[in-house]
């Protein structure tokens, strides 16, 4: 796994209009009041918590009992003599209790130490109550006395989250679901997304809790089969569209706050996705009019995508630009990203059709002979698999070829069969993005026992290990696994894993 | 030295009328915003402060050139990539440099964490002027970047305090000093007094913030010379009368903050100097009528303190209600005991006299018991020194004898004369509290040049090392030294140091 981060100098337009109808489109939040449920310390009661008087080194972890976004207050007294030094606290906020256990002075990752959830609070009055001003994402809070002083003790009463989240839990429709796992994990889904879902789809509320597009267009996936808040798509779509780059390119990412910006970061396929994201909102509910407001925005990222072809049909990647497949940097993604190129196409040429716009025969040459140069240069038909430019046979290769129909439905599922047969287990893939994928191509071939298969390993070994929400990161075979070097910056809570709500949905 | 913290169950009793009217002389505090002069590091200049990008474990110090007891606030924007994480930095107050080369985790002292200043800060969203809600004392402030993010860095602009104190300049009448070092003792002296006057007399503005008896009775002398500020004497006056045990005890120091309570820690003569403190004060500025008002909490202190006499009229000390005279535990300390009572008791008859009160004769003969067992018992004549219970013979004893004028003013004279043939140089006393009781014994005992001497040789050395205000602990031999292990928790600027300013004028 490795990340490079990108430091790009591009100018970037602000479209007022476009983003006064993303303004628009703001969504309100929910919020809820969550009491927590218990103390993790077993010889400690909830229901008791304002007996115990905390000094010097003494802590609690309340859980909450379920996964929270949002903010955390406590009424704080002093119980012995009076206070004669301010109270100095650690709070410590936690998706999972791994993170509990790690020690943020320990952490030595590339990954800003900025995104570990703890504060230091000093009070110089007590009683007080404490309010904390900050978002937090958390099941788990853990509150460490740093001091008080030999004369009294801190105690705590009256504990308290605010939960928020747009999405609207009276709108959810759940599927009958026989099968109990898949059941739990299409909640655990359905949670994960309703977390993700705030001002914004967020990737993840705990970091970086911002818009990602390639995350987008599974959120919204799955948004339509649950709470189907289709505004904040919308608000979305009009984000990236009013901020691209002069030259009309569409950033991976854009910020709101404090104010609306695009992120210099640049993904191949995730400005690709734009057009992706509009086609499936409007197959899901169909809007003429929008594909008609946003079709420029997807042409230009269709045409600046067709300059990196050579004359043969081939992509010619540029580091510059990187086609992002999977976090794994150990496998060769060219061909991947050629087969998401014409997954895209298709999808831009049907959303040209509903504009009626004339002139699109050239997009439908270029599809035909970006999709020849798969079928005749990059298929392998005495392996039966893709194979990248390097002469790697990967997987990411046959799942984005099936993804996108590149062969027929007979050819496809005989390549998932050698694929499944030749390339599983899946190894050095540890994100549920890519595994989203493999099990979308596998429904997608036909191959549904399979799907579920890899589905309930997969997402239901996250269960197994106590997960409330998806994670950003997850290898069966490692699961203490972290991209970071430690758990305590890890998003437990995150989109791109959130899909089997959309899997189950779709195909099951 | 050692210190022992009390826990006391006594029952406190609130007089609201004498409360109210400490409350009816709550000073005004005056607010001055103050700007830094320079950054201690000498590559970088405080008119480019904006133009420094910080980064992960970058640091800036601030220096305001001058003692600060106040409030901190700075601009903090970004420059580079959009701002993809949080802003995490810590920010630490320090009244001397030394305080920022320790490190707050190797601290172990048993005084409390929390006193260190430093605080530990995530800003979501910048730009944002950060105003730091708690007051600090400081000259320095260190801002240490714990992390940005790889792609942006922290800028900083407009740092600023905004200093707080109840002295007013404007009243402040310095007398003409010939001597430049003893010009520049007062000019310090002055600052320690008018940084530790707010709400209250404070003890320390870092630490502990509150109004201690035994600092008072300095404080208030040293205010005399000074700012004469009479209302808030009077405010710690009946902040200590109004709230007594049950049986009329004085506790050492009293809380304002969040409401007013009493400590729940006795010492033998701080309870006794309210006495000390109203008689300095009617001295100042006759006040008969506050002399009437207060002269029975006067009087309750001098009854619980008489019957810890025996019948021959000498102390018995309590270690529930111990003699303090100096932190050092290691000096036994009946003998200055017995003298402080002894200096006392004449207060006392002095403001008995004045309320007109009759009865007080058995007052005068307690005085000529216990005064008389110290001249025949306690004097040893042949070494010309006083001797401690114990046989020792020690500094404290002499000076606090001398103090009290138990002996003829030749005899006193010569008794100084031995204790500093023989007892000097001063070992194992570490505080300017004692060195001033030190110091004022050889100005009544008529040993001006050797006073004088005292005064350049430890106050001096103190701004020979850099004090802009006089420390709550200093042994010359050890200019390192902190009671706490650390100087990251000493007091730099500590009330019962700020003495030279009442000696000077009083004696020079």
């Amino acid at each position: 796994m490795a990340f490079t981060f990108q430091v790009n100098s591009d100018k970037f337009i602000h479209d007022e209009k476009l983003l006064a109808k993303a303004e628009s489109f703001r969504p309100t939040i929910h919020k809820a009041a969550v009491k927590p449920v218990r103390l993790l310390d077993p010889e400690r009661e909830i229901s008791r918590l304002g007996e115990y008087g905390l000094k010097r080194d003494d802590r609690i972890i309340l859980d909450f009992g379920r996964h929270i976004v949002g903010k955390f207050s406590v009424d704080i007294a002093k119980t012995g003599s009076p206070q004669d030094a301010p109270l100095f606290m650690r709070i410590k906020f936690a998706e999972m209790p791994a993170e509990l256990q790690a020690e943020s002075s320990d952490y030595q990752g590339w990954l800003s130490r900025s995104w570990i959830q703890e504060e230091f609070i000093h009070l110089d009055e007590l009683p007080a109550r404490l309010e904390l001003p900050r978002r937090y994402s958390f099941r788990y809070v853990e509150i460490k006395i740093i001091d008080t002083s030999p004369k009294w003790q801190a105690v705590f009463t009256n504990p308290q989250a605010v939960a928020e989240s747009s999405a609207d839990y009276s709108k959810l429709r759940k599927p009958e679901i026989a099968d109990d796992l898949l059941s739990r994990i299409y909640d655990a889904g359905v949670t994960t997304l309703a977390e993700c879902m705030q001002d914004v789809f967020e990737d993840g509320p705990k970091r970086d809790r911002r818009l990602w597009l390639g995350d987008l267009r599974l959120q919204a996936l799955a948004n339509y089969a649950t709470f189907d808040n289709i505004d904040l798509v919308k608000r979305c779509l009009y984000l990236f569209a009013g901020m691209t780059t002069e030259e009309g390119k569409i950033s991976a990412n854009v910020f709101t706050r404090p104010e609306n910006t695009p992120d210099d970061t640049f993904l191949y396929e995730y400005s690709l996705f734009f057009v992706s994201t509009l086609y499936d909102l409007n197959n899901s509910h169909p809007d003429p009019e929008l594909v008609r407001e946003l079709y420029p925005v997807c042409k230009r990222q269709v045409d600046l995508t067709l300059k990196m072809f050579d004359a043969e049909g081939r992509l010619m990647t540029d580091e510059n630009y990187p086609v992002f497949v999977d976090w794994s940097n150990d496998f060769a993604k060219d061909t991947a990203g050629q087969a998401e190129t014409i997954y895209v196409l298709k999808q831009f040429i049907a959303l040209a059709e509903i504009t009626g716009e004339s002139g699109i025969e050239s997009y439908r040459e270029a599809l035909s002979k970006i999709a020849g140069y798969a079928r005749e240069k990059l298929y392998d038909p005495s392996r039966k698999l893709f194979v990248a430019g390097n002469g790697e046979y990967n997987i990411a290769s046959q799942v984005w070829m099936v993804l996108a129909h590149v062969m027929s439905d007979d050819e496809n599922r005989e390549i998932l069969r050698t694929m499944i047969r030749e390339l599983f287990p899946v190894k050095g893939i540890a994100t549920p993005y890519m595994y989203h994928c493999i099990a979308e191509a596998l429904f997608e071939g036909g191959l549904k026992d399979e799907a579920v298969k890899l589905m309930k390993d997969y997402w239901g070994k996250m269960l197994e290990l106590g997960a409330d929400t998806f994670w950003e990161a997850f290898d069966p075979d490692k699961p203490e696994y972290s991209p970071y070097g430690s758990p305590i910056v890890n998003s437990y809570c995150h989109a791109w894993s959130c899909t089997p709500v959309y899997l189950i949905s779709k195909y099951l």
